[in-house]
């Protein structure tokens, strides 16, 4: 059997296997739902940027592990000790990295909605870069990095007018984006010329993000073209030449079989062939170049598991499947109607021929986990329902909706399991409530 | 000036009020972003439904709260207070309940995916009744009602058929819901023999809920017609006479100056009327009525606080004003388009006429709060912007998504303020971290 990742697989006994560990015995052991988070996989993937990395761009180029993807204290520590740089985007996601001894120089702070607040606990926590996304942010980081007597590093986040042709909602490049300032008004040159003239800000280079989830032929390779040409364009009009370029994140991953398997080596060295030649056709020094890779460092790296509730069979109409969990713990199908591979983890040498919705516990008709997927005939209440490529974006927009505890999030390295993040109890939902 | 609700208001300095307080001095006070919710409207709403529930409908009959919309302690206690039952549907909802002091025996557990320690949880701690959603459940209850020696009550979730004409994600009164077990495929009779089968469960009744946020005019006469005539059939089959009739929740909220403003006591009146002959024309006794209001106690009872963080004006394209908050605190519109009105708290007396969108602070182009607004020109960084009506289904379905902590929930009553929820803080955030 051949499966949308490799770390999955089936054990002697018949039962789905992840990390090279058996799914039912994790969840009998730490209960359903469940995140498990492979390691092994997630180092994996740093290492294919980093490599990718060291082998296509010079010094100074770092691939930055895009946190929102999936943030807590053992992801900062992994990345960490892979070498990668971090990007976050909030108070809380600094203050897991500190708690997890990542070295904050390593960090760069995005975000459109940076409060004067969010900018002092930035700078008093010692963040390496600030991803300066909107004029108000960067006169405010000015204004505190003057009172600090400091000169913060900064690149500004640009939209290149880029279409990735993917879905709406993850959508960031275009002009009319509530991201960063955009090229094509000239709105970005005065941004530059802004950013220039503030004395506590040592402008380092540029950003761009055209989307989640490309597939697209050379989607970064325009972007790169386009960001590249600005900086020629800066150079000509102010004389100012830009160290940085940071070409965001975006890479798509394999949900379903259906999807392709990008190989991001090959993409890197494409991207980097484009900024060669454009750099030489230009006849500007080559940037120093920063990713920002989150789902494609995490995605795969993660499964859900889960137990069957109930079955429910509509004669001419449908069939549900409903499980302990749902939009709680991942609402990407109820947000972006994503795809998932779903897999009766007990079950996998019976013929999968039932078609059927797998549906959440929460009481509302949009929390469906996954529409028209099949399953075994047989599965019933108690089955494990494993839910594949679950490691982004599910626990980080986890909620406690219909006041659901948070599953527990389990790091799966080299045969063995331990908790990274413990499961909410009843005692964490009420604690807050006066 | 008119506003979506009678508990919005202009003070003397020009000032947004809300429930008779200023909301400029509220966000000072408490910081931003932030949740109100004015106590004396959610008594207001709860008296509407008790009043007309006295008015038209016999012994027995009770609105119940839904819990979902609002679930934090203080909304319990006044629930309680109020003399509503309520609707709960996670042991995480029973335990706040315990924790307010609210009596379980008024509270009817919902549900489509309780699992065997669900059960025990609720069994263990007293609810009142169960609203048993498919037959793994039933069996599951009875079993463990027997291991307890009692006779639980219990009512069985139907799906009547109707389409309340709402959007797909709200509306789960059609035969292929994923709740209930249907009427139409001849499943529900033998549902209901299977539980007069039981031992340990005493059968009071039927549910049903036909979607959320109906404004549809006879959408709930319909539903109790076709739910009449079902324990009309039950009792020509088996000759089981039903003693309670849950019709859901699910009445329309004003959002927007364009949607109607429903008058909650003569729906309920309409619907009493339709029972009452439905009943005479089919020779059965009138049932205790249920109904489950949520989003009409707590929406109009709600308010947002954020400050403004940028203005971006992109000259061709579209204007966006971005807050200090998000789809971490209000995901409806991520997830559903839903309307909202949006107002400029300090700047009631400015005209307002920059359209604009506001958007969120997540990483995220999604991250959208409301699209196509209208706010004063001068509305620029430090203002606090208001987002009305969201007391239903924006506290209750916050996240961490980008590592933010939640806000704070404010209670309003009798002009003074208290803490209901607390603001979750740094340490909020990581404490489940290994």
């Amino acid at each position: 059997m051949e499966f949308v990742c490799e770390n999955i697989g089936v054990s002697g006994e018949g039962h789905l296997s992840f990390a090279g560990q058996d799914t039912l015995a994790l969840a009998e052991e730490y209960g359903t739902p469940l995140y498990l988070m492979d390691e092994d996989r997630v180092r994996f993937n740093c290492r294919t940027y980093l490599e990718a990395f060291k082998a296509n761009f010079g010094p100074g180029s770092l691939p930055l592990y895009a946190a929102k993807a999936a943030a807590f204290k053992q992801l900062f520590r992994v990345a960490g000790e892979e070498g990668m740089g971090v990007d976050v985007v909030s108070p809380g996601e600094i203050q897991t990295a500190l708690e997890a001894g990542f070295d904050l120089a390593g960090a760069w702070y995005h975000g459109n909605g940076k409060t004067d607040e969010d900018i002092r606990f930035a700078l008093s926590r010692g963040v390496g870069g600030f991803v300066v996304d909107n004029v108000e942010e960067l006169l405010a980081l000015e204004a505190e990095a003057e009172r600090r007597g400091i000169r913060q590093k900064a690149i500004l986040r640009l939209t290149p007018g880029i279409d990735p042709h993917t879905y709406a909602a993850v959508n960031t490049g275009m002009v009319d984006s509530k991201f960063g300032v955009a090229i094509e008004t000239g709105q970005a040159l005065d941004f530059v010329r802004l950013a220039l003239g503030q004395k506590h800000i040592e402008l380092l280079g540029f950003h761009c993000h055209v989307g989640s989830q490309v597939f697209g032929e050379d989607v970064f390779e325009r972007a790169a073209a386009v960001m590249l040409e600005f900086i020629a364009q800066v150079r000509k009009e102010t004389g100012y030449v830009a160290r940085v370029l940071d070409l965001g994140g975006g890479y798509g991953v394999r949900y379903v079989a259906s999807d392709p398997s990008l190989d991001i080596g090959q993409k890197i060295a494409s991207v980097a062939a484009t900024v060669k030649e454009v750099c030489r056709k230009l006849n500007i020094p080559q940037p120093a170049i920063q990713m920002e890779p989150g789902r494609s460092i995490v995605a795969d790296a993660g499964m859900t598991l889960y137990r069957a509730v109930a079955v429910k069979r509509i004669p001419g109409y449908k069939n549900y499947v409903t499980i302990d969990g749902g939009m709680g713990d991942d609402p990407r199908y109820a947000l972006y109607r994503s795809r998932y591979t779903v897999l009766a983890a007990g079950k996998m040498g019976e013929e999968a021929s039932f078609r059927c919705t797998l549906a959440g516990r929460c009481c509302e008709s949009g929390d469906l986990i996954q529409e028209d997927i099949l399953l075994p005939e047989s599965v019933r209440r108690g089955d494990v329902i494993a839910v594949c490529t679950t490691g982004a974006y599910n626990y980080s927009m986890a909620s406690n909706y219909n006041r659901f505890g948070r599953p527990a999030l389990i790091m799966l390295r080299g045969g063995k399991s331990s908790v990274a993040v413990r499961r909410e109890g009843l005692e964490d939902l009420t604690r807050l409530d006066v």
